[in-house]
């Protein structure tokens, strides 16, 4: 079946508003089994509307329209459906009443421009049956279209109240793909594609797709064979075979994140953390606070961002900060040691380096960043070096710190420094 | 001028990714004077980009492509280009000689997925003079296409650096638009609404946007006349008409954050700031470093997440935390002094609350915050209600906390508490 979206509004081709309900639509329909072909996106006038419904007829057999149904001189997809398919437009007395009346219950006062709302093509459905939003499907041939309100709020109703049920209804798929995302950290997009090299060719209907969200990188697994249990059945297979080649480089699956990954592993384990941020400035304890429940494992953070607060909350010799700078080895060591020391946690971890855009050095250039982890007695350091501003420098810090507690709490190897 | 954008990508029309390319890439056009006509977005296969490409080279005189040029196996747009358009795939040496150079340079190692980088369509112009990002450029009859990477870094730098000056040399428009954004924080989008009906109707030419950015909204002006000189005279004149109806609620313009306005203030009055986090969990701290040259002003902060750690880095009593709470007025107001103290700085803010989903009471139900600031001997707090889920809640908190700071250092008065 062949199935398209258009999103109509001046706001969306003109970088004033990102797009919300394309995104929605379609990862809907994908849940229920049905794929979007595409997403076109038009501004508030006559002829691009036209021009649109007039391909999409001709090429799909679901359209779905978000977009212009309001009462202002700009909503103009109404009258240009009427236009297009030729149907005379309609005062629906019904839909009128309603109207007058909600806006009477929410003590609104009548404005003659909401009359527009109650006019309809000849034929439409209405898709509400309260009544209380805007939004009415035809059928032109094969095709139906259904025209939802741009308001995300409502057009998410109507697409899980109506369209939704109407869809599977007339064209239930017999199966539903399944789905995976593997998240995975610390490989390059383009050691991952070597590493797929190694796929076995038995896989069959099994579809993977490949998608940076820096600093992780994401594969999705997607199998759409004929049959559910097949199909379960490869995408666990296809799981498997990338784990085995990936190894501990993959973090987590589908909505778990680096920060829940590491709340789960200190909560199984009756871990407690603390933490240590010079760069991140405070990003790592916003990150693992994230986590609802995160009381339970994370005791403290110390955002030392001055030499002096180092000195003073964490016992950071004033001699080593001398001797060595506020970015050094010897820094994050007593950084680490002193944050687990006095958070009385059973693990200590510390960040410092250089975010820039000032503060380079030929010895430790912008993005020189040092970690720390202490745990057991025992203190482990690296030095790394990441790129990018100021922001991807300390979202990458934030990521390989906790990275390294994930990996201390599973007994992986650190991603070695340089 | 017909300008058309297309966007490639099974993960866009999936509901997995929400699309940033489109978006940037028509403001960027727009505020240079050109309107996008459409934003097509379609999936990694052949039959849809090959549909895509050869609509739009009918219709349109540029069309910006982005997505699908990297080194996996779904990237697949170089070659449909070749096909669509009979145009060889051709190995550019010079680029190749160039990848290898840069991997090196970067310590990564050369994998052969790498070489298909360096195959474009015969004729192609490489966009990138520095040969480090993907990117080509190819002209079919009257229309110029434009092929750009996915990544959205990558795709920004393109777009600002070859695309537009290239579309100006060809197509610059004789008067550009001018714009502003101005952002407000503590009123709803319907009190600024209601405020707009005070506005002049002598604002000729001048177009109102209104954008929520939670927790904050936005309002663009759009100045479209026929004249440079008087579209500004009107744009400062509509700045000017509403910065006096909502006042000390506009907090930033154009590319201003919060924050940035709070440092730029802190660093005017060359005083210093502390901060102690309980709920934000260090995001304020986050937020107050993600500006440059923040280590002038910022010099610590205290993320207590535990009653523990309250008492140990800040002094709270412990009999304010077991006769009041750690949420509540009494203790926000010791942490405010206590951070101020121990930080040595001119000013401490502090803020203690429930980000949820579990942990409230009848009496402090999810989404209490009391914020607290110190400054000049004397500490000022209030009690606050937010709504959403935890991610909300910490966002508001950091967003109120930094306002506070804004205000208290402009002499504004606080937003009023419950």
């Amino acid at each position: 079946m062949s199935l398209e979206i258009i999103i109509i509004g001046d706001e969306l081709i003109s970088g004033k508003t990102r797009d919300l309900n394309g995104w929605y639509a379609s990862g809907c329909l994908l849940s229920n089994g049905l794929l979007v072909n595409e997403i076109r996106t038009v501004g508030d006038n006559y002829p691009s509307i036209a021009s649109a419904l007039r391909a999409a007829v001709k090429r799909s057999q679901v359209v779905i329209v978000t977009g212009g149904l309001g009462p202002t001189e700009d909503d103009r997809t109404t009258e240009a459906v009427a236009r297009v398919f030729r149907r005379p437009l309609v005062l629906d007395q019904d839909l009128l009443f309603y109207i007058k009346e909600s806006m009477d219950r929410l003590g609104l006062s009548w404005s003659p421009s909401l009359e527009k709302l109650a006019w309809l093509p000849k034929g439409a459905r209405i898709l509400d049956s309260n009544r209380q939003m805007c939004g009415f499907s035809i059928s032109r041939g094969d095709c139906s279209l259904y025209f939802l309100p741009g308001v995300p709020e409502q057009m998410r109703h109507l697409m899980n109240k109506a369209v939704i049920p109407d869809l599977l209804q007339k064209h239930r798929p017999r199966v539903i793909p399944r789905n995976r995302l593997l998240k995975v950290y610390g490989m390059s997009e383009s050691q991952i594609a070597d590493a797929f090299e190694g796929l076995s060719d038995t896989l069959s209907a099994v579809i993977f797709g490949f998608y940076p969200s820096f600093p992780e990188n994401h594969i999705t697994i997607t199998v759409r064979g004929k049959e559910d249990v097949q199909n379960d059945r490869e995408l666990e297979r296809a799981e498997q075979e990338i784990r085995d080649l990936l190894g501990h480089y993959v973090f987590a699956a589908d909505e778990q994140t680096m920060e829940g990954v590491v709340g789960e592993a200190l909560k199984e384990r009756k871990m407690t953390l603390s933490v240590a941020e010079s760069c991140t400035g405070g990003l790592i304890g916003h990150r693992i606070t994230s986590i609802p429940g995160s009381s339970l494992y994370f005791d403290r953070g110390a955002t030392v961002y001055s030499n002096r607060s180092k000195v003073e909350m964490l016992g950071v010799k004033q001699g080593t900060l001398s001797a060595y700078g506020a970015v050094s080895d010897e820094t994050v060591r007593e950084m680490t040691e002193g944050i687990k020391r006095v958070a009385h946690t059973g693990i200590g971890i510390a960040v410092t380096g250089i975010a820039g855009p000032e503060g380079g050095t030929d010895d430790k250039p912008v993005g020189t960043v040092y970690i720390g982890l202490s745990a057991d007695e025992q203190t482990s350091s690296a030095r790394y070096r990441f790129s990018g501003d100021r922001d991807k420098i300390k979202l990458q810090t934030s990521e390989m710190a906790l990275d390294w507690v994930r990996r201390y709490l599973y007994g992986y190897p650190f991603i070695p420094g340089i």
